[in-house]
């Protein structure tokens, strides 16, 4: 129909200015197919303020890309409805001119578009907006959402094979020991375990050859028996491996994330076994859905609530899901308490979320918020206090953001390939 | 993932008590395949009240089984967060034991499932709540549903063959003659056209023999040239039939609603000619979705708020259709300022909504708002007041009940094939 573009005339709090402050935080030396973590990532937090005084804040990824494109829209806000989501996309169309390609996501993130590195920025503001508009009403998030259908979201423990320290011990040290083979991978779950009661485990694969891994989960299906376990090689695997990888745990895992690229691989893979598919690689953007959907692909899509643009386009993801018969649940990458509280908020918020969320949170051995996360039989309680319910520790942030503002440049963009090439030069991600 | 119910320890305001107040409205002798429409029709005003005195408003069907779900929904709904829309959905699961089948729905609603009832019947109780909510908060409905995209939203004329009066002039008269041919449809878009403003028309079909509703059709196109034409014979057709009438209108209409019955039928119509398919009898519940999107049967879900169960939902539903490439508007049958006031508000908030939206408001003498709508151009204003923006006028909806009251229980339930058989017996109805 002939349109008319809506005016600002809707009552509710406006937006008067926004704060954006990049901080590089302490990574651990986590393996993956693409190389190790750095000793530091990037992540950016989004404060938004309003006219009433109440600021809300949001978390997303803070390499340079994402920053220039938060810049632009943060420059745009002032004047805008706190509560005017569907506007706030508007305007990020119009002043986030992203390019597609070019960003280096370390191959795990999925397809790279300007569409969605643009809902990966508009994703902190949306959550701050949502916050912020809670604090306004004395809501919670989830309330804004439709109201919470559980009170506390589990999470599940996510083993890393890794080394005890940085290559050259740079960074932090987190005292945890090596991971490299199965009793290795065994006695980090149960330290896991023991410190925050996880009762399902995902192992990030995709590092050792792939018996050593099925190795791994068969020594974890042992030592946790009757747990939920999964494995995620982040796609390196040939339809072949992961045809031989899925027979050989099916009936062991819970499910198996993107063993290998592309969809029409993971369609071939679904068809030939039994075993359910979970994907954060071949699934990120709504035009994936319909051929992943039609075809069978994936079995269950885990949202990130970055990538898909925030929390109330997640709930829609879990819609579409539900109605196509695919389960879903949450992936993480290394992220702060204010992404977990977003992650907590909207998980409570959607009805079949029918698996325990991945995160990455467990890892941290830094925050910015004041109060931080505590996992209690691997769940974390759904908080009912207005907004999201965190509060900034200021002396954190600016530390973290000095760290930021004092590196050279080499560590504001996530880049795993390169950290490994410090320790193993003329390394390249492996594949089986 | 094991799972924690939530509790009932979110803030925000909550239900004391709900009132149901089921209402006949005056509906003038519209005709369509089944056979006419009865001189009045049940609707149903559900009005939820919150702990601080605030009153929100929804409308529903009000034919005898949905009072009877809505009744169990009400007693059940003291001491609920107005806030928590999903929780409404888990109590209704609950409380409200619909039986599929067996419900007169005239053959134009779409399946017959008791979910389906309930969704109707939840539908009107989330609506008030969120109105409750909105004026709680001092928001208009749209800025709960993610803030308005347009100003105001197009409506569609909707024309209709009928009779100047009922059979034996009983009910009300409205003043509009007959319109039984192609000049009548001409003459009564024209007065919709002066009164109203609109500048797009839909002619509801499936009364006459196909080669005398095209003509109809061919006789708009010639009235108002360029503007878009829609013909919707509620699934009158044969596969065959559609095609012929496809073929003979493409190029012509805007889109062609249900034609026939049946995703296959449907999918078969849609693939022969380049006429888009718009539905809202066989798209009319989640369930139906996977099949209809993936054999291409429908280019347009018409969105009933009513069927899918609320704002919240026609937003997800909207979602979904984006995703797979399918455009959305919104279906109408007789309602209320409620539920127009409804419609705009969640029309206004639904970024792809394509096409204008149908409504039989127009045909509307009577009404349950203190100031009932007016169309300007053929469109309605989006409200930016608190909640929905709409007040009951007690007497008239005390006047309204008082007339279902009276009533000897044969027009409680709406049912156009009985209507018709007053006129004339033995009336069956038709196909082609
Ligand atoms: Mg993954
Ligand atoms: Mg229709």
């Amino acid at each position: 129909m002939a349109e008319v573009t809506a005016t600002e005339t809707a009552p509710g709090p406006r937006i008067t200015h926004v704060r954006l402050t990049p901080v590089l935080i302490a990574d651990p030396p986590l393996l993956n197919t693409t190389g190790v973590h750095q000793p530091y990532t990037p992540r950016l937090i989004v404060e938004i303020v309003t006219e009433g005084g109440v600021t809300g804040v949001g978390e997303t990824y803070g390499d340079t890309k994402y920053l220039v494109l938060a810049r632009a829209l943060a420059d745009a806000l002032a004047g805008h409805q706190v509560a005017d989501i569907n506007g706030l996309f508007t305007l990020a169309g119009r002043v986030c001119h992203a390019e597609g390609g070019g960003l280096d996501v370390g191959g795990t993130r999925g397809v790279e578009t300007a569409e969605k590195l643009r809902l990966s920025v508009v994703s902190a503001f949306e959550v701050a907006c949502l916050d912020a508009l809670g604090k306004t009403l004395g809501l919670p998030v989830h309330a804004l959402l439709g109201g919470k259908v559980r009170d506390s979201v589990e999470y599940s423990a996510y083993l890393f094979y890794r080394w005890a320290e940085h290559p050259g011990g740079v960074g932090e040290r987190d005292g945890w020991a090596a991971a490299l083979d199965p009793a290795g991978v065994v006695e980090q779950a149960r330290r896991l375990v023991e410190r925050h009661g996880f009762s399902s485990f995902k192992l990030k694969g995709g590092v050792f050859a792939p018996d050593e891994e099925i190795a791994a989960i068969r020594a974890l299906a042992e030592a946790f028996l009757g747990r939920p376990l999964r494995l995620d090689p982040n796609g390196a695997w040939s339809t072949e491996t992961s045809l031989y990888v899925a027979r050989e745990l099916a009936g062991v895992l819970e499910y198996l994330e993107d063993p290998t690229t592309g969809t029409p691989a993971m369609a071939e893979v679904a068809a030939a076994t039994g075993l359910p598919l979970a994907t954060n690689m071949c699934v990120t953007t709504l035009a994936e859905i319909p051929e992943a959907f039609t075809t069978g692909a994936v079995q269950v899509v885990l949202s990130d609530h970055h990538y898909w643009g925030g929390l109330h386009r997640t709930r829609e993801l879990a819609a579409i899901c539900r109605t196509f018969g695919v389960g879903v649940s949450m992936h993480s990458n290394f992220h702060l308490g204010v992404s977990l509280a977003a992650m907590t908020q909207v998980a409570a918020a959607v009805p079949h979320l029918d698996h325990a969320c991945d995160s990455h949170y467990p890892w941290s051995t830094e925050d910015v918020v004041a109060e931080p996360f505590t996992f209690e039989d691997g769940r974390i309680e759904v908080s009912d206090a207005p907004g999201l319910g965190v509060e900034l520790d200021r002396d954190r942030l600016e530390f973290l953001h000095r760290r930021w503002l004092d590196d050279d440049g080499s560590l504001r963009d996530r880049d795993d390939l390169a950290a490994m090439r410090v320790a193993r030069p003329g390394w390249s991600a492996r594949r089986w």
